[in-house]
């Protein structure tokens, strides 16, 4: 099987961001290239994390992955490695790839140092560009992990799924608005099911206004432009119309918090 | 020459669905992946029928084409392939396809039963990633047609051209919007030959205005700016300004009614 | 190294434009397809150009570039092919590829004619797909560039960095605006340095408003929201805003003319 290089980033298709990143990658390996998406949100982590989360394991063992959301770029973030046992991550040190990395057991992460990897010229702005994509691409070709740079115990953490329960509400956030408008949470089916017995209804809270909403299987199980909860292809709790566009009629944003009635 | 698996979709390029699915492809076949286009407009399946049916043709022999513009996901459509004497259509059984395998000679229809050929955990809204991608994956491979599950005769059937003709009008609708403003219809250049005999100004009706547009081979046969009709680069009458948005300025929808003067 | 074929184009990612270059291409060639961008502005041949020349050296030698920002398509405007001692530039004869041709040395310029190179079946509005993609699909399978057609001395040129100096201003315009909201100038790093001693302040001069923003290295050395001016990753004068969104502040628009105070 042909040797995989992945893409994540929130630079959008109107820059050649994505293009000079790709360019880098194909003058040093000739592993095939596929974008996740280049849409985040623009710095937002959290996005990012999910994306980057849900994508991954659908991706051969050995595929690389470089994720760039990247806020404190050119300040005094690190660059950073994480090698799990199945895949390899390559990005900045703020959180992003963690919850990917944790789908995939025990990882060790590196400090990026080695400049042997890099580009020549390393700009200010772009180091998804000039340092995270040449390092992944001589990954690829069969660079040792410890010839990147020291390992790192103290790294930024983040936790997707940092939901919280009072006596009523189990209480989360959106982390996704998908392209038909769909709702998605951060609150898991697990966690869904931790919290409520089985129920063919939810109260969900969201800005000022509750919803009571029918909790089922699948889109076509309301009728046409009907809201709808149900557990999404990612295993997340979603708020949905059928044939229709929830965050629209929600004026619902990624970040905004969410309630589930569970007493 | 390598072979190719396409994907068409209405997932938009800000979700991690297409992602999704080229990483099961990967997974399961070398062939290479291209897009044809993620951003159908949610669940019309017309205007991804055209976008298929007006791609397909410039790939090779043996090209296979999964697409996924699927409002009954989860409900009680079925999943077919459709296989022509020239390349091969994985998809939802709602008429998406049928106008690409038309232009292609003789087809046969399977539905696709096969447990074999899908993932092992099969999502209620994500059948593109779970069962069409992995099924035109194990095709790309070799699997014979006849694994897939029984021939099927009663398909959803889609006719594009669906145009009629009174006294005085042809009557079609729009089929696409593209980046430039270019307003598709469905009236073909074949069609409009045999209602009109040469003209150099079409009257077309559009909502509750008429528009007399000069008839011409390309954009700049008329001044910067000025509306116009032609016979676009995929057969079909277009309306267009010359180097301006035609669809804003005419407020034009996919799916609305057009009507060509013809007496 | 495998060969590479790019697509730059302001076609949009919801058209199947792209994909029915892409099947050309792929049926002639098996070169690797990579994209560029697809959403360059409607008809600004500026801003192909810019984004063209600020990509195209990130990409190995020999990899031929297909450029389509052509708003006299099917018109006089001639199609050609630009050859320089590191790559291959294939497009409308219009200044689109003159800048990135101009950072690779000494160039020749051939007029495309010959129609064995071409599809059969030529449009008069998609030359992109009938004429310059068939063109470089052969030219990377080895087709002599003598073949094309004849030497062109009198192509159309385009200077990107067209700025002015009076006794107060240095005057040019806006090339981009990127994903982020990051206004991109005309203005170089080195016509920049001729004009200004160092200076850790410009007053900078948009639409009827006068600025007078922190010069710095990266976008982190201002407080979030903070309006900045930075070098960007590109050798050009950019204004930003630190995690936040410049144009849509400033209301800045590729083509907007800027100045900055040099007295």
């Amino acid at each position: 099987m042909k040797k995989t290089i992945t893409f994540l980033t929130d630079f959008g298709l109107k820059s050649n961001y994505p293009a000079q990143m790709k360019a880098v990658a194909l003058s040093i390996t000739n592993a095939q290239i596929i974008d996740i998406t280049h849409n985040v949100t623009p710095q937002n982590i959290s996005e990012g994390a999910f994306l980057l989360k849900t994508s991954i394991n659908y991706f051969p063992i050995g595929t690389t992955h470089v994720a760039v959301v990247d806020p404190g770029v050119g300040g005094n973030r690190k660059g950073i490695v994480i090698v799990t046992p199945r895949q390899v991550f390559v990005g900045p040190d703020n959180g992003l790839m963690i919850p990917a990395a944790e789908t995939q057991g025990k990882y060790q992460v590196f400090e990026i140092k080695n400049k042997n990897l890099m580009l020549e010229n390393i700009s200010n702005t772009f180091h998804g560009r000039d340092v995270f994509t040449p390092v992944a691409s001589h990954i690829l070709n069969g660079v040792e992990f410890n010839e990147i740079g020291p390992k790192k115990d103290n790294y930024v953490k983040l936790n997707l799924e940092d939901t919280t329960t009072d006596e009523k509400f189990l209480i989360g956030k959106i982390l996704h608005i998908d392209s038909f408008g769909n709702v998605i949470t951060n609150i898991s089916k697990k966690e869904l099911q931790k919290n409520l017995l089985f129920q063919d209804k939810l109260d969900i809270f969201l800005g000022r206004k509750k919803h009571r909403l029918n909790f089922v299987k699948s889109y076509d199980y309301v009728t046409k432009n009907e809201l709808l909860s149900t557990i999404g292809s990612s295993n997340y709790l979603e708020i949905s119309i059928n044939q229709g566009n929830a965050a629209e009629k929600l004026n619902a944003k990624p970040g905004e918090k969410i309630k589930i009635n569970i007493d």
